[in-house]
């Protein structure tokens, strides 16, 4: 009934090794003109719940296991 | 100037066992009503270029580095 999308990244200033490694990677490659690569992790979870209710479960569902507070911010969005 | 989103999902039909774990994990700790749970990858890239200029290069990327044609899909979105 309600499709969630779960956006997981790194908090600002946390390392981004992956993303660093793509950026050196891109630019081996040929690619200019990069700045930034930055990885996010993101979840789309297909519910039953009305869109209130399955915005409320997937708070819980990061605090829970998704997300790790410490070094990631989340956003739920639905779609 | 311009950044990018591009977002690679595995098509259809492709095993996703990071989702199928999550989902799992969800249920083992109480979680309810959940239909599946899928598991997409993004980059965020923030570049130099023009927008028609960076989604042309984040297509190339794609292709060369970024996404696995056999098994994944993805899109291009300017932010």
């Amino acid at each position: 009934m309600t499709v969630l999308e779960i956006r997981i990244e790194l908090k600002k200033g946390v390392a981004d090794p992956e993303g660093k490694n793509t950026k050196k990677t891109l630019e081996s490659l040929g690619f200019k003109g990069i700045n930034s690569v930055k990885t996010v992790k993101m979840f789309e979870i297909d519910t039953d719940m009305p869109a209130d209710e399955a915005v409320r479960s997937a708070e819980e569902m990061c605090r829970k296991l998704l997300a790790n507070p410490v070094i990631q911010n989340y956003r739920i969005d639905v779609r």
